[in-house]
């Protein structure tokens, strides 16, 4: 593989590229809107040629990743629809945060590449977002899930494993809709609890007061409320179906301790907090790698 | 002030004791229950004595101070009041996280007292617990809230405050109740949401799948899930009636979500996760010395 693009040079998009030519002798073309990330990617020398759009050369290169906000997703599978050759044999691949959606739209915009598009998502997010916030090694000994469809060329699928191997990342296969699941289940709720809890707060005709005296605890369960709306909102709506599942569980399970609460059933309660703190922390202890 | 007991010595009565031993030219009483605790906490010369249980010249210290957790409060406080001179002026004062089961508690037990005893809550708790978790600088500019009550004696309150401040901590005073909802609302119900959370993990048939692929917001979402169940059953039931108002309110909160996301209202769902993120973020920034 000699050259890749990379669509969105934020903090994924401009980590990746950072360590792919750290690892690779490769040319990458980094594609930003954003004369700020570009200018920023340029300058470190994360990318070797800055495009503010897409161009025919760049779409065929010999991959393309796409690492824009969910948002832009299909937009930018539509552009690169229009640029790629007909014969195109460009590996394309993703890092979004929901996979069945994007499997989608690959399928609707890139019918004749289908065979090369490869869904991806590595677990490496953090609430902040740019080109500066971009940081070498980032995907070191992280997850990043793959989800080969019906459709999918072996080789293609090799050459993303491969791709991701080089930089570190631990490579895992599943179906888009088991990932959807999962990922509604351990990433997508705590995101809409944070953010509703923080609403709650400040809602609060008291929310200044509230604020000054919250502490570590606050502070680390919230953490995720200061993520990117923009990106939050996309990722809640393409997900939309598995997290509406698991928001209705969670709000039985709230219910079952309002009403344990309300009827101060102390052995329930205890129960049901023994169970989840041993859970947390069998979880946190045999897997120190887990970030 | 020349002599201090300090009943409970783990995570907040241990570092207690070896910030006052720093900063104080005191000695201290350590009792404590747990044989392991006391010899972590005289071993690493927290305390100068220590005692299995509360003897009547640690009771009549200068000034007692009790870090057991919240639910042997009662039984600790009414041991003290067997002990205590009938005509004592020691300083009887408690760091426990809900302020008025504590200042009922006193009340109860120790009527004669009462002017003497500051209900005191410092914002300095951990997942973590024991003497063997103790730290130096625990408190340093940290909060500490102080509720005084209506018959609270000025000097009792103003010892406290002094002791407080001796090893860098920043003292607040406010009433009980005035406490008590506040943190019901940013300690207490994110510690129940937590648990909810784990519980929702913990009883999926595919958890340990779920688990697996859990990464950084996970973590840090429900790093309080990891808390102690039985000190953190004691605070709910205490602080019953300020967390069940709190938890009503965020159930309806999340209803709205869960609205919003059946009916797709992308602007709602955005202005809400926007509102929240400016908050969490406003927060975060203008305080980077809260913790």
């Amino acid at each position: 593989m000699k050259t890749i693009s990379i669509i969105g040079v934020g903090l994924i998009g401009g980590s990746l590229a950072t360590d792919l030519k750290r690892h690779n002798n490769v040319k990458i073309y980094g594609i930003d809107a954003s004369p700020a990330h570009l200018h920023t990617a340029r300058h470190n020398g994360m990318i070797d040629i800055a495009l503010p759009q897409l161009t025919v050369e760049a779409a065929n290169a010999d991959m393309v990743i796409i690492a824009t906000p969910v948002m832009t997703m299909n937009a930018v599978i539509q552009d690169l629809a229009q640029k790629l050759h007909a014969d195109s044999h460009t590996v394309i691949t993703d890092v979004g945060s929901t996979k069945q959606s994007v499997i989608a739209a690959f399928q609707c915009y890139l019918p004749q590449q289908m065979p090369y598009c490869v869904a991806g998502h590595p677990l490496a997010g953090s609430e902040k977002s740019g080109a500066s916030a971009a940081e070498r090694g980032l995907f070191e000994h992280k997850k990043v899930v793959l989800c080969p469809h019906e459709q999918q060329h072996s080789g293609s699928l090799k050459k993303v494993q491969d791709l991701w191997h080089s930089i570190g990342a631990e490579v895992y296969l599943m179906s888009a809709q088991e990932h959807d699941r999962i990922f509604a289940a351990t990433s997508h709720l705590p995101h809409l609890l944070a953010y509703a809890f923080m609403q709650q707060i400040a809602t609060d005709p008291q929310s200044a007061q509230l604020l000054h005296f919250a502490a570590s605890g606050f502070r680390d369960f919230t953490r995720i409320a200061g993520s990117n709306p923009d990106m939050w909102i996309e990722i809640c709506l393409a997900n939309q179906t598995e997290i509406t599942t698991r928001l209705a569980d969670y709000q039985q399970q709230l219910q079952q301790i309002a009403d344990l609460l309300h009827r101060q059933d102390k052995a329930a309660l205890r129960a049901l907090f023994a169970n989840a703190q041993q859970m947390r922390s069998q979880w946190q202890n045999p897997n120190p790698k887990i970030e």
